[in-house]
């Protein structure tokens, strides 16, 4: 199972598809099949490894981190695959949360297959939390973006925020960016700051593989935006409606949403508890003017105050990235 | 020296004098006499030490972690004493930063007293740091503190404060008042927030060393107000100039304050830059609204922001403590 999940770290990871890594054993147990799934529209992985084992998984066993699906997409069901390779034996880490996949492990052990479920689960489910969570949600995870001052403004007076944070903490979010299927703004930052969205490496030129960048709202978007200068794809949701914009970007395959939206679009998809983890970049300055980094959240009283729980903290240069994830309940 | 720092450690640490250990070695190098400051009015380290050595003193080595003073004050120079018991060789590790008090060196080595200085000296400044920063500085040495959510709110919108942070992060509060000389507010937070201000232990009782508790701004202060309770003394300084105000706490023999002000006192001390240290209590949750930690410091741009430089953060419970000193430079 560990070569698996090394297989299955070597997917792509902001794909509409969980990573996989598949390992197949013959039935001396010798590795003869080794797979993982390289994104949409590729084979999955049990399939590229019992391609590369052939008849030698006759009897074997099939070590897979993530539980063969029973669903007919782009491709048939890894179920069949392995029932028609001969494998006698499954051993899988997470079971699949996915409801239009799963079925898996029963059309295996119908077919005589023994099934084994569980070992390294927690590590294999780690490799794919933002498709676990939209596909047993049906949308794409949330990351809120913020950088702020040790006062919580995001901008001074000026409405100037370039830059908040220093170049190690700008680096960062580009790696984070990039592990999103999506970057979500609003109308307003467009307006506002004309931002490009794109991810880019340390000497500023964009990578491969861009998210898609989306811009939520009904304001027209300025032609000679940055946004539209093609360098990727870019989708004007012309809503004011987290969950509406959420549902459509799950159906065009986004898992995690990277929402780097200004104070009030942060504060609509908080109110509407549509945020489930926050990365904050806090510089070691005070400005003691400017616009806070949440707009009005409704709340009168500490007690109605939206509550996180502290995930990690790290120093980035001279600033500091905290993270963390709404807890569901209100303070007391 | 090591004996010695470990002695000076013994001393109080919110006093008007600094912590100071000496150590007496007889011409044999046997140690024949110990001693420490208690603190203002109790005699200092090098005569608490000379008088157990005695006449074994003579033809030996004192060892003391600041360099012995020239100055009569409540007790006669050090130096003289040395002299007097002679001693033919004094080892200190911190040079007197206090301009009123130096000269021992001096007077020792007219004297035929052989004098080295600097083993440990960091060491033992750092023993000292807020009385060595004020006798320099001829003010106390301010330490901001504040507690703010993540969106660097101090309270929410209808006023209410207690509890941003939870329990361990007030307790730590109560540790970091106590080593302080005086705490210090404005009038307007006794008026809106009534604080006791004291240093009280783990289950609530009130220590026994209480720091100052000071009051500034020219309003009348409630005759039932709880800083006015007795539990320690209070002071109303009725003033609204933070330099007049430390000045007269410097000449009350004050080295450290403890500044616990809203968000306007905080930002007269912050552009009057009269903050040395900052303490800031950072809650995990986001109010999206109520007043910000710090009131208007009159920037527009970025460039304007106080910089701060982070020297420590660490986890209280669920809540993040980020110490930091203002840098002299605003951004660019």
């Amino acid at each position: 199972m560990r070569s698996a999940l090394e297989l299955a770290r070597l997917g792509p990871v902001a794909d509409p598809n969980p990573r996989v890594g598949a390992v197949i054993a013959d039935a001396a147990g010798q590795v003869v099949g080794r797979g993982y799934h390289r994104g949409a529209g590729s084979p999955h992985a049990e399939v590229v490894a019992l391609a590369e084992a052939g008849s030698a998984a006759r009897g074997g066993t099939a070590v897979v981190t993530l539980e063969p699906c029973d669903h007919t997409g782009r491709t048939g069901p890894c179920s069949v695959a392995l029932v028609d390779a001969g494998v006698a034996q499954v051993v899988y880490a997470q079971s699949d949360p996915n409801p239009m996949a799963a079925g898996g492990t029963a059309r295996l052990r119908a077919a005589g297959v023994a099934v084994e479920a569980g070992p390294l689960a927690d590590e294999a489910a780690a490799l794919n939390r933002s498709w676990s969570f939209a596909v047993a949600a049906g949308r794409p995870r949330v990351v809120w973006k913020f950088a702020a001052t040790l006062d919580g403004r995001s901008a001074a007076a000026d409405g100037s925020s370039r830059w908040i944070t220093g170049p190690a903490a700008r680096a960062d979010v580009h790696r984070l960016r990039a592990e999103a299927g999506a970057v979500l703004v609003g109308t307003g930052t467009v307006l506002a700051d004309d931002p490009r969205l794109t991810v880019r490496g340390p000497d500023g030129t964009p990578v491969d593989r861009q998210p898609l960048r989306v811009v939520m709202g009904e304001r027209d978007l300025p032609p000679r935006s940055r946004v539209l200068d093609g360098a990727a794809e870019t989708w004007h949701a012309r809503s004011r409606d987290p969950s509406t914009v959420l549902r459509q970007l799950f159906d065009r395959g986004i898992r995690r949403v990277w929402l780097e939206g200004g104070p009030t679009l942060a504060a609509t998809f908080l109110a509407d508890r549509l945020v489930d983890e926050v990365v904050a970049y806090l510089a070691p300055t005070l400005l003691g003017g400017g616009p806070p980094a949440v707009a009005d959240l409704g709340t009168t009283t500490l007690g109605q105050a939206l509550r996180l729980r502290l995930d990690e903290v790290t120093t980035l240069g001279p600033d500091l990235r905290v993270r963390a994830t709404p807890t569901d309940g209100r303070g007391s």
